[in-house]
This record gives structure tokens, C-alpha cells and sequence, in this order.
């Protein structure tokens, strides 16, 4: 089979807060070849990647996106290996090239599933999906009090693991970020899984981060995730051997295998938190657990959008037992819940399971999504290079 | 002074080939507040730079690189920097924005500059401008014999050191590669400086790439650049060990501070290269040149363009005498001659220095690029986000 089309689809709440839910707009892909028909979804801008999709040519390697996709080999997993080798030779330069070939990836590797009646973490080689302690990620409440409801209701509708992050932690006194860790601590009772997220807070202030180690080690948090700017190796590390220790999750801000890489070998991370949606797909994603393997770090998703990226989060891990938690979009906009028909939801543990079914096991649902569509044109020279296709 | 209005500009020469060469196109970048005006470069996507510039807000951390100038202070060097950071907060899941930042931040220095009635280096701390060796880049010929022709006819127009690069260097036969390079050091002479520039050849394969230091250590190269792809730290880490020792260059493929501080603390640079067009501009550029030289790694420019990109590139570095390498745009398109009214030569010793003159000391030449402007329309829901500004 060759790669037919690829057709980008921007979606939009009617309104985007500026708050820190990625759920607000969406970049779907779907790809067809051979009758079959696959869907992924990019974590990254839509205007930009739809433009770093069918831009012109500015030379050899800066090509569109489009170029290393359309009319190329779709049979095999190695297919796909392939896309992403001429993708990143042919538009090295074109910074956003990560993001956008993420979406056509996960397409591809459920197009692929669905040709062969198998899901894709049997593709990836995996006998088996071991299920994941879903953690939901909430912001901090405005107020210790309000951080405690919160983490009361979390609880109570079932989850068993609670992210608490960014918002005004770290940069608020350091008093104020102590009473909103023990309001969660109290709130989440002793069994639940405690993770503090600080949003990069401190940039490059090692001390800083430090200070709050003592806390985050009494209210037992299971980790301290991007204290600083994602690749700031350096301070990373510093942090990761200062006392008590308190182990460091960070990476979901890498576009590409070696920055994962220098992430999990120089940053002293226990660890590594991929975006499937940004990373470059579920390809390299699966590169990453690999290697997070051979260096004993923990891999874990990171996800914040609908079911589809949910689903191509869990698969590049699916198969392995002990790498088991997983970041579950707890509160997500309309827009995110009405991409699919079908949802992945938490057993009475609090355990998800990545689909049985072929591909990513998420039907789309084109209807509920038409009144999203942002409808975008670019035109170049008087040439329209991108115009809103039919779902 | 409030910056007033930022203009984007995509130019390109008619036709567009599919090769090596960067200077096919150009997003040029004019900057207006306070009656100044500045101009800078992004080596970078026009198209797809220019969508990341005006693109709908995903989310608080995926606004509009516009969203973080336009209206801002520009009042000193310190307000270029906390626009910087602006975008780095604002559009930090934007990944195209460090190569939007980089223009307009290369444009704010020159209208800053133009203010106060000094050269940009002056801004950025240095008393004096030290003249620069100029390495013209050539790709390999076709043939032995045809390289050997290309070296011979750049050290006759007057260049004391020669690049030669890509192309099929490191991926045909090893006795080919050879060849290529004795005639290269056969035509070049003794006392010219040759670098040899893999262009990523290898990918991951530390093993092929050893297997040419005998020959690179026997033509005395002054470099082995870019042997593996940007970021692959190991594999660079790797062959620095190898013996016999050839010193190795990368970086080009940097787009922030933090992957620069990676390749100098992981990868065993000699050279770190950085392009003042895709870094993040002049700002990022001279906060990696510092801290080069703290590690003892020497700093060279990256550029292939024009003479405003190339004044850019210059200033970071201008200060340093020991610092005294620098990429100078030998074979550029008409369209990158045609930016600029005013050119920087190199000397009878193949110096070449940093402009004098206000700001970046470039004056544009808008009447001669006129007939490269590519006419760009970008609509959202039925509202113009961008169209060709006048010039």
C-alpha cells in the first residue's frame, strides 16, 4: 500500500481560556491507504503544523512534511521507521517538523493495526497490556483549602494516584507552598499516590528547587516533576543528588529521541515523560522506553488531550508490567471528550489498559467534532496550499 | 519606546532546487518602535515561522510568538532579553518559536543599537570588534579532480581557510572519501585551514565515522563537523576519544541555550557552532559564547545567507580575539546579495570584521528585494491572521 492522503483537521473550543489545559484546540490527522483508514493527533499548535506540513521547499533539508509522507510505503512497521528517517533528513531544518510528523505517525500505526486485526502494541512486539494506575492532574487551588477539596474529590471519584502541579507553586512563598502540600497530603489520605509537578517554576535556580525537597519528602511525593526548563541538564542533575532526595520526572517537553536520551543519561531523572504527541509519535516514543530500560529510569506518558492520544500514549509501554503508571487526562474540555466515541476508562482499581482492539481501538466520532472545525486557508502566491478538507 | 509593529517577509528566488543550499529563501524581519526601525533574519521556514508568529492561542503556554512583542518595552538590552523570556514562558509548546524569536531579536538589537548610535557589539559589552578569519563553505565536487578545482579557485578569490562538506562525503566507498580529501589539501596548500564538514553522514555509526580520522588527521583538518545529528551526545562523546584525535564541531542544529550547553558539556566539542538565526537571536548566541568560553570551547558562527544574518552572526563573538573563526556565505543566491545594499569583505588576509556602524551596520536594500517577495495570505475562520506587509 501507498500512502494516499493525509489530511490535517484543526479544532477549536469556541473560546481558549489562558489556562494551562492543552485540551482547548486539537490537530487530528487521519491517513488512508489501501481502504484503510488510521488517526492521530498532534500536541502542538495547528496553524504551525498545518503551515510546516505543505510549506515550500527552502532547500534540501527543509522540505514540507508532506513530501516524506504522501505517495510513500505503508506495508510494514518498518514502513513507518522509514517516514520518520527521511522526515527528519529532508526537514532537519524545519523546527516544528517533531510535531507534526507525531500526529501522521500515531495515524499510521493505527492504520496499520487495523490492516492487520491487531493493536498496536503487538506491532510494537508486546504479548501483552498490562493495565496502569491512571493519575489524575489537577492545577493547585487557589487556596490550601481549595487544593484539599480538590484532592478529596479526585479521591472519591476514584483515582488512587493524584498529580497536583503547576499554578503558583514554587514562586509563591515558600510557606504557602508547604501548607498546599500537606492540605493534599491529608486530603489524599496515606495509600494515594502524591505527585507535585512545578511546571519548570524555578528556571535555573537549583536552590530554590532544593528548599522544598524537606515537604515534598514528608508528604511522601512520588515525585518532583520539571523543576526547571526541560534540557537544562545541569541543574537537573544537581537537584537530583541534593538532600533528601526526592525522585526527579521530567521530559515532556523533548521533540526528539536524543533529547530524551540526554535527558534520562545527564539529568539524573527516575523518570521519563514522553508526549507521544510531540515526541514524533508512538515510533519514537517506543525508541525511548527502550532505552529508558537499559538505564533502569521509569517511563510514563504524558497526555492531556482526548482518548486517541490517550490511547497512543499507553502503547509504546503498553507491554510492560512494572513500568505502570499513567497520566490520565482527569478534566479535559468537551472538545477532547467528543473527538472519540469510545473511552478508556478506569477499572475500580484505578487501573487503565490500552485497547484490545485493532490499531489504537478508539473510533472517531466525525460527527460531534464538525462544529469544531476551525476552518483555515493559506494560500502562497496565489496558490491555496492549505484548505480545510471534509471530515 | 513600545514596539509598534513587527513586519514578517517571505522572500524567495523563483525557483527553489533541491539542494544543499540555504540561501534559496529568507524570512526577513522589520522591527518599528520610536521612530527606529530594525531589520534581522531567521534561518528558519518562512511559511511555516510566519504561521507560529500569528497563530491562535492553543493554550497559556502555546500563544503566538506576537503575543510577546508587539507592545513591549524596548528600551534597553535587558527588555530584549525579558521578550525572550517572554516567549520562551508564553510559547513554550510552540516549537517553531525559537526560530521566530531568532529574527526579531537579531531585529531589536539593530533598532537598539540604531538608538543609542552604536554597534551592537558595544551593546553586548565588548570595547572592540576583532577581525575574524573567513572559511568559505563549498560542497565537495562531483569528482577528486573536480574538489580539487573548487579549493584551488577559493584560495585564488582570496580565502585563507576552506570548508568542504556533505554532499556524499561519509556515505560513498572510504577510498573515494579519501581521494576527495588529499585533493582538497593537495589544491588548499599548506598553510590554508580545511574543514570537513560529515553534514550527519553517519547518524549513529561512531565506528564509520572513526574509520576516517586516519585520513582527516593526515590533511591536518581543522575540524570533522557535525558527524552525527544534532544532540546525539554518546555518539559524539564517542568519537572525540578516538585516536587519532580530530577535533570535532557542532551545534548548528541548536535552537535554545540549553541543547548548546549539552553538546559543550556531553558531546567533546573543540567548536561549538551556533546560527544567530535559529538559537533565538544575538541574546541567546552571546549567553552560549560566555559560557564557551568557560569550558574552554571555542565559538564559531553559523550562517549561509545573507550579510545581515552574517553581521548578526558576528556580534556575539566580536569581542574575542582567540575566537577568530568565522563562516562567511561564499556562494550565496542573488536573492541573499540582494538583501542588503552594504557587504562585509574580507581583507587581503581574508579577514573579515564586524560592521562599525550603528546597530548591525546593514543597510537593506527594500527596492531590489521587492521582486522576491512571496505573496502570503494566512485566514482563520474567515479573519486574515497574515498577509504580505508593504515594504
Amino acid at each position: 500500500m501507498k500512502i494516499e492522503t493525509v489530511d490535517l483537521f484543526y479544532l477549536s473550543m469556541p473560546e481558549i481560556l489562558d489556562i494551562g489545559d492543552g485540551s482547548q484546540d486539537a490537530l487530528l490527522v487521519r491517513v488512508r491507504a489501501g481502504g484503510f483508514e488510521g488517526w492521530g493527533e498532534c500536541e502542538a499548535s495547528p496553524l504551525t503544523s498545518i503551515a510546516g506540513y505543505v510549506c515550500p521547499m527552502s532547500h534540501s533539508a527543509c522540505k514540507p512534511v508532506m513530501q516524506s509522507v504522501i505517495g510513500h510505503n505503508i506495508n510494514t512497521p518498518e514502513d513507518i521507521d522509514a517516514i520518520a528517517h527521511l522526515v527528519h533528513a529532508q526537514s532537519l531544518d524545519l523546527l516544528q517538523a517533531d510535531h507534526i510528523l507525531s500526529g501522521i505517525d500515531i495515524a499510521l500505526w493505527d492504520l496499520l493495526g487495523k490492516k492487520n486485526q491487531a493493536p498496536v502494541y503487538q506491532l510494537l512486539g508486546y504479548k501483552k497490556s498490562y493495565p496502569k494506575l491512571a493519575y489524575a492532574s489537577h492545577l493547585f487551588g487557589e487556596s490550601p483549602e481549595l487544593t484539599f477539596e480538590k484532592v478529596k474529590k479526585s479521591v472519591q471519584s476514584g483515582f488512587h494516584a493524584i498529580k497536583l502541579g503547576w499554578s503558583n507553586f514554587g514562586v509563591q512563598p515558600i510557606h504557602t507552598d508547604h501548607a498546599h502540600l500537606m492540605a493534599a497530603r491529608e486530603a489524599a489520605g496515606k495509600n494515594t499516590l502524591l505527585m507535585i509537578d512545578a511546571g519548570t517554576a524555578w528556571k535555573n535556580n537549583v536552590n530554590e528547587a532544593a528548599l522544598r525537597l524537606q515537604k515534598l519528602k514528608e508528604i511522601n511525593a512520588h515525585w518532583l516533576e520539571e523543576p526547571f526548563s526541560n534540557g537544562n541538564l545541569s541543574a537537573y542533575k544537581q537537584l537530583s543528588v541534593c538532600r533528601p532526595t526526592v525522585p526527579l520526572a521530567g521530559g515532556e517537553g523533548c521533540n526528539n529521541y536524543y533529547q530524551a536520551k540526554a535527558m534520562i543519561d545527564h539529568a539524573g531523572l527516575s523518570f521519563i515523560q514522553i508526549d507521544a504527541g510531540r515526541i514524533g509519535g508512538i515510533t519514537q516514543a517506543k525508541k525511548i522506553v527502550d532505552m529508558a530500560l537499559l538505564r533502569n529510569v521509569t517511563y510514563v506518558n504524558h497526555t492531556f488531550t482526548s482518548h486517541l492520544a490517550l490511547s497512543a500514549s499507553l502503547q509504546p509501554y503498553a507491554g510492560l508490567e512494572a513500568h505502570h503508571i499513567c497520566e490520565y487526562p482527569a478534566e479535559p474540555k468537551s472538545l477532547a471528550v467528543d473527538i472519540t466515541l469510545n473511552y478508556i476508562k478506569p477499572d475500580n482499581n484505578g487501573y487503565v489498559t490500552a485497547p484490545q482492539e485493532p490499531g489504537l481501538g478508539i473510533i472517531i466520532n466525525t460527527e460531534a467534532i464538525k462544529k469544531y472545525v476551525v476552518d483555515t486557508q493559506i494560500t502562497v502566491n496565489g496558490k491555496i496550499l492549505y484548505k480545510t478538507p471534509e471530515l
